[in-house]
């Protein structure tokens, strides 16, 4: 038994493609595009990646784009102070402060600067008022990633309703919001975390099993019942050979990958999770590019709220 | 086996008790004791006896209360200047808008009532900033009910960590509130409701077992895991002889109420789940009590943080 493949960029190709012609009606009203600002402190180098990502993805979508590039000796009031005018400036209809922010600028930086963003340019949806229209089922931006994955099952005709659907990781950015999503969504959920006893076992009750944890190939078989629908969140670089070898024993073809390239990308889900799963998501191209895409949409979806 | 009671009464007490001296700390500073201005729209008669409930505990613990009642005839938006009024008003440091609101107020009112109480007074904790706190596990106010459960779950000793707690009800008063916060005590969490399918056998995996969806006697033993901690959230009043009967076979001093009353209130957990159970909340004197001890709580805590 091999899982289907659940192409994400498929997925979130039709969603980008749907977003045309609400782009064009957006442009229409306001006389400009729907536009994001994007708030980057430092040099991290897969923070570069990630904005580098959206910034091109928004611009193929024939979206505005700003890059706020801050140093990253940057004080927290600084960064601060750009959330602040990007508030109250008309021609941005979503903002952006791309995660994580240099350690240092203080444990509660980030919180301090997702609570400034106005709520209704909070496309990422990390600000409490976000958190909070998502969990009470209500109109407003829900976190990209969760968001992203609801879109995927809705579009692949998976079933949620009466499903058990099992979520590994609580974090506000992904596991708590996607329970709330899968919930309304009519399925019965349970969260589990690093504190769940017989989390193998737990993890086997779900008809959909959702791994966001952030650890390399962490799901194994034993942790899938034989045909579910696996979401696989993670998105881990393997530079150990030690840890390639492990996880790739069976893959010759990851294995060149690393060869190659010093690395290698794994999910949060092991590949031989592939062999008992019923549809998996692959890594890279699963969850990924629905993250982007929907990011997309909050950004379209804000706009429109602002030109009603 | 017959279940420990679980007496709410005695802790809800217990926390009123430890109200005391912050209530006279905050009489030293503002120069008044907290204070809870309280909107109470028509004449259910459900709503009369919470109201008096909660008017006479807070007198009780020396705080201020002040009752604005308006008719049922009142329109959303006479409700929503009196809320405007008391969010302005330095005199009251929580705001509570007694639910449910008539139902000619249409289907929004009570949302749009609860959005525009200033979120440092709305100790009840049901607007959408409040449950994104909540959520996110940070400073805020909790919906009264599954705080004051996790409040009897500390004090009654009843490990959390590493449990499976199975949360039946997904409102959000009491079931996604209630999710969130077992979730940050390091419980694994399930949320189960009406689509869930074989709720009995998903109810029985609780150590932990919350039962919060409104129907009188709904839970009966083949819910329960033997041994498990049972709250019981519940109130319904039983009106008709057959279903006195039929719940209260077994228990003619509660099918004495009954006779003599002509109702009884039963939770949503079946009497007989004290043979199964290891412990169990009773109705009333269980989570009752609880609720209106944490509205206590909520606003001495809104009253310090205006204070500080």
């Amino acid at each position: 038994m091999t899982a289907t493949l659940l192409d994400g960029k498929a997925v979130a190709q039709q969603i980008r493609d749907e977003l045309t012609s609400r782009v064009a009606n957006v442009k229409k009203k306001l006389g400009r595009p729907p536009a994001l600002a994007i708030v980057l402190v430092g040099d991290d180098p897969a923070s570069e990646v990630y904005v580098r990502n959206k910034l091109k993805t928004a611009e193929d979508a024939g979206m505005g784009v700003h890059l706020e590039r801050l140093p990253g000796a940057t004080t927290l009031a600084d960064v601060l102070s750009v959330v602040e005018r990007f508030n109250h400036d008309a021609r941005f209809d979503g903002i952006l402060v791309q995660s994580p922010l240099p350690k240092t600028l203080g444990k509660d930086a980030e919180q301090q600067v997702f609570d400034l963003i106005d709520p209704a340019k909070d496309v990422d949806g990390f600000s409490p008022i976000s958190a909070g229209r998502v969990v009470q089922n209500r109109e407003g931006f829900a976190p990209c990633t969760p968001a992203g994955v609801i879109e995927l099952l809705v579009r692949a005709k998976i079933q949620t309703e009466g499903k058990h659907a099992v979520v590994i990781g609580r974090s506000d950015i992904v596991g708590k919001p996607m329970a709330a999503l899968l919930l309304h969504k009519n399925a019965t959920v349970t969260i589990c975390h690093s504190r769940t006893r017989d989390l193998p076992a737990m993890a086997r009750e779900g008809d959909i099993l959702v791994a966001a944890i952030g650890r390399a190939a962490f799901v194994t078989p034993e942790f899938v019942k034989p045909g579910a629908v696996v979401i696989d969140v993670g998105i881990n670089s393997v530079t150990k050979l030690e840890d390639a070898q492990r996880i790739f024993a069976r893959y010759p073809d990851r294995l060149e990958v690393f060869r190659k390239r010093g690395s290698v990308l794994v999910g949060d889900v092991h590949p031989d999770v592939a062999a008992t799963a019923g549809a998996l998501t692959p890594v890279p191209g699963g969850v990924g590019p629905l993250t982007i895409a929907m990011l997309m949409a909050n950004t379209v979806r804000a706009a429109e709220l602002r030109s009603r």
